[in-house]
């Protein structure tokens, strides 16, 4: 397949290579930072461009793999060549690209990626959704050539699956940056807990996560909590946090 | 060394699994429930009792792995032996012990650990403290031969640690439960999100959490993070949880 990467991305850069890898020919990236644009083209055997209007028509399918708020604009402007076109969003409804073209879907690859670091894109959960089932179908069979999880999605489902993702990961990111912070605080190493992180998340990759839980918590140890809220003196945020976190384990459901 | 496991849960067992195969010898089991003692003792080739009056005094070493409520009753039980002995707490102070005997020590290793899951025992941090020096030393010798990761820890840098812990694998696994119960009332499948919770560990095992961060908070976008709001209508309590984690997160320093 011809592919035109409109972006140029965390996303757009992990993409493109694995559908290069997978034998598609990406013949042109879009990036308003000719510079992005180039580093990706030049990986992937690609034109570069920051010029939309210089947009080769002569293609299979357009990629976008832009931020959310740009994708209308981007769609609107791409919809004159009247090619196949998608978005990579995991909030972003179907709609915004299927009011501009009936040629539409979604290519939503649910997974963090940053550039720095390579990872293997055929463990990469594919959600798809097309504007018809033919369109449904092509995307499936694309999505097939560089995953082996693919998943169709409606864009009601995409967007708790966006949600979910934030608790996900989004946020225990979070809670590992406060669990160093109060390592540094006390002179101790954040190599102490890296070894927990993985194995944490290693455990729920067979189990549930409620069979998983363990802490003070769980245990309705009420002792050892009052205790670490102590240790949180001064700090009314975490001490809330704490709180609040704890209340939600002691509230799970064990299944 | 000979060495007595006193307690047959998570802890104890791997640790005495990791000993035994490190050529130490496990002499004697200890557990309140003689099914659990036997379980363990059968499996490290070591006797089994549920009677403390009972304990082989010809030791070198009691490991103290029981509920933190329980180490100082059965502290008390075994100073009569005047052996060394070590409990493997992270929220219980060295002191528990050293007022009972002279001879004391704490062996905390800092993981997360499941009867059912196998785990390389070298690489789980060993957190030790001794009541002397030589103690301290002759402890992290014995560390040693189970673990590359050994860490000296006094007792109040391992409260710390062991809050820390709460927040890098406790609370985790609690979001991952409520990203899984999100998937589960819209009907999408929970291995949606299971390399996304890989990576996200994976990722700040190389980066800190801070450089790892991703998601509509830390780029400020209040247009998702409302819409997030929304769709948690109904559920006051993750609402709350969702907002106060999203501010967390906002505040993040970016180093």
């Amino acid at each position: 397949m011809r592919i035109t990467m409109i972006g140029s991305g965390n996303v757009s850069t992990h993409l493109a290579a694995a559908l290069k890898n997978a034998g598609h020919r990406i013949i042109q990236v879009f990036s308003p930072n000719i510079g992005h644009a180039s580093l990706l083209a030049y990986h992937v055997g690609a034109e570069a461009t920051d010029d939309i209007s210089t947009i080769n028509a002569e293609t299979d399918l357009f990629i976008i793999a832009v931020k959310d708020d740009a994708i209308a604009d981007i769609a609107e402007q791409l919809a004159v060549h009247q090619k196949l076109m998608v978005h990579t969003s995991g909030a972003t409804s179907l709609k915004v690209l299927s009011e501009v073209t009936p040629k539409a879907g979604v290519f939503y690859p649910l997974q963090t990626f940053s550039k720095e670091k390579e990872l293997d894109f055929r463990s990469v959960p594919l959600c798809i959704e097309g504007t018809d089932e033919a369109i449904t179908k092509h995307l499936i069979e694309l999505g097939q050539t560089i995953s082996n999880n693919i998943y169709r999605v409606d864009s009601a489902q995409r967007k708790i699956l966006h949600l979910s993702a934030v608790f996900a990961c989004n946020f225990p990111n979070y809670l590992y940056y406060v669990a160093q912070n109060l390592l540094v605080k006390h002179e101790l190493d954040f190599n102490l807990l890296r070894p927990l992180i993985m194995e944490t998340a290693e455990k729920v990759q067979q189990q549930f996560p409620a069979v998983a839980q363990t802490g003070p918590a769980v245990r309705n140890d009420v002792q050892t909590m009052a205790a670490h809220e102590q240790l949180l003196e001064g700090d009314v945020f975490l001490q809330n946090l704490y709180r609040l976190l704890s209340e939600g384990v002691m509230k799970m459901e064990k299944n």
